[in-house]
């Protein structure tokens, strides 16, 4: 058989991460590989509860076809959770999507032609990296600090750059990094993205993660010109499992949106949307948030304490007040995927950081979730990891 | 704002049936317009009964993150299902999807480069024609009769268009005539398939409905060189509400489903996958098969009487032996579109036929669905068609 193949299958490889995912899947090894929330959270016994109540009240019409743009009540609760970071916005305004995933999937597919520049974090989230490739996109990273993108250097790129397609940004404690966007860079941003004609996508899943410092309106909140296509999910505050995200613009775009998802997947699971939308209802989403968020605190907290004490001293790490992730910086002389190597000896798992820039790939990085393991174990994973990385520059300096 | 979208959105069309679902949506009309399976049939109480004993059974795991390639479960269920029209496969070559119509996307993505060649049953499954326009194919029609496409015809296609990329089929109760591909016909197109080195797409997710005649096994069963895709759905037969689909196919095929599927979603739903799964193992789905079968070819077979006894006799019209549909042929000089806009004055609808055909709109055409009606209504709204049509015909006569 000739090769069947279309061109655009060149541009597609498997997800590193998940490929990651399954060697650390052995149950010895202490992975803070994934980005998993943390299972033991999930609210099983809400969950049976309201999958009755739809079935008892809603019946057939939870299990039929149902439309493209999604489920009404599901959306109106979504439209009152975005108001709580100051976006304002219609029914019309939001779409369902099959996980955030599907968001992000939709939006290349809908805006990205062949070389097309995407402008980005460096790093930045791995899976919208695939994406983004996947249509044959080019990538101009922007330098982060410790407060997100840098206002300056994104300017440069725009001058550089002046067709660039979209900003992509993910503003609240960011994938891979855990570092937040300040608010006067968010104002900034959308000032920037009108002088040189550029969208900005806002991918936004960890947000309502939060367990220290102030709420910060989301970049959307600033946008005057309907230019900030906004992208969240259930997956981090409710179940994952459930594929249910949505994204929020304009309505010239959501139309077209709609065309693409009705060929993709006619729609989202309209059973897991009208439970998701009964949970909204009958259960208090901020206590369950709250719980979440009181949990990811103490293991980001044992976590950093580990790196003080466990790492040497000449690195860097981030300071996370919410999400799932730390970034670590280690001397420019140590490759990481070396490094996870040896760790992986030690049976613990991290994921290396180069394959989060899109083009730089800065080999002496790492990303560690914590959210989906418990404090003793981040203590001895952390203290292993340790122990090899001072096993690694002693090496070096000898 | 410049213009921002892609080019290919130049090729996207909202889908013509859904825009005409939501007009017939208006409870006072009868509509035959719609493909949706009969919802009074759906097992909800068994529903209700699976998604307990999931949660209470493997709890949180059903609602994490899962695997790309599907939940094991339900695909060794699948491949149980698959044995009973000779398909024998193994875990590898199944891949669950959100829908067929996710599958058929998928489908449209690895392996349509722009202009490619599709060739195609006239007329042929809307969806399926909007997403291979998606990617900017080029449909060549094959003449059907009542025993599916016509191999003399397909053979001198595939002689015209030598590079053609597959042969899109549906062989069981077609989508949009209700007509089925005979026996050695599936097997001369394996034969024409390998002779012409072009895939065959065999898209099925009617054939577990059949209510007369003799199962025939599928055309993936005659594969005898791995180049039939198989998909199909559990949504005509259980819930397509939860939007659930398979492909099955050869592994280094699967392989590239699964890293477009990774960017495309993730997964699909893992709650409403392993519903399923325990469905399949806790509930006699030929018992439920059967109650659906029974009823719709009631439905049918009342539909048919309808047409015998309402409509004029210089029609033609498809006599399925399963599935939902029955296609009628009009004398050339009508054209349906007008006929439905008669019809909706009279409050009954149905899909005008042209939009079916990737080319030839052959206008004099249209399908009926009989599944999601109660056999009173079909003969109420039969006969106001009937009465629209003969009014329309003496019209022409004069």
């Amino acid at each position: 058989m000739k090769n069947k193949f279309a061109e655009r299958t060149h541009f597609v490889k498997p997800s590193e991460t998940r490929e990651i995912l399954k060697i650390t899947a052995r149950p010895e090894v202490i992975s803070f590989a994934g980005g998993l929330p943390a299972p033991e959270l999930f609210p099983v016994e809400a969950v049976k509860d309201v999958c009755n109540k739809v079935l008892n009240e809603e019946g057939a019409a939870s299990l039929q076809y149902s439309t493209t743009e999604g489920d009404i009540a599901l959306r109106e609760m979504i439209l009152q959770r975005m108001k709580g970071i100051g976006i304002s916005a219609a029914i019309g305004n939001v779409l369902i999507t099959s996980g955030s995933q599907q968001a992000i999937d939709l939006t290349g597919k809908l805006f990205i032609n062949a070389e097309d520049i995407i402008i980005c974090e460096s790093p930045t989230y791995l899976a919208a990296i695939n994406v983004f490739e996947s249509y044959n996109a080019t990538f101009v990273e922007v330098a982060m600090d410790d407060d997100g993108m840098v206002m300056e250097e994104l300017e440069k790129k725009l001058q550089a750059y002046p067709d660039a397609k979209f900003i992509y940004t993910i503003p609240d404690f960011q994938n891979p990094t855990g570092r937040t966007l300040k608010l006067e860079r968010r104002k900034k941003m959308v000032e920037l993205a009108n002088q040189y004609d550029v969208l900005i996508v806002e991918d936004n899943p960890y947000g309502a993660i939060r367990f220290a410092g102030e709420t910060i309106p989301s970049v959307k909140h600033f946008d005057t010109d309907n230019r900030v296509i906004y992208i969240s999910s259930f997956s981090k505050i409710f179940a994952p499992g459930l594929r249910l995200g949505w994204i929020c613009a304009d309505e010239t775009f959501i139309e077209k949106y709609v065309s693409f998802k009705q060929t993709a997947d006619l729609h989202t699971d309209s059973f897991a949307q009208r439970m998701t939308a009964k949970y909204l209802k009958h259960y208090d989403m901020e206590k369950h948030l709250n719980r979440i968020k009181a949990v990811y605190k103490e293991r980001c907290t044992a976590m950093l304490s580990c790196i003080e004490q466990f790492f040497p001293k000449n690195i860097k790490y981030s300071t996370p007040e919410g999400g799932l992730f730390i970034w670590v910086e280690l001397p420019e002389s140590v490759d990481s995927e070396k490094l996870l190597v040896e760790c992986l000896e030690s049976n613990v798992a991290f994921v290396s950081g180069a394959s989060f820039f899109p083009n730089s790939r800065k080999k002496n990085t790492l990303r560690l979730n914590y959210s989906n393991m418990p404090v003793d174990r981040i203590n001895e994973g952390m203290k292993r990891i340790g122990e090899v990385l001072n096993r690694e520059l002693k090496r070096e300096i000898r």
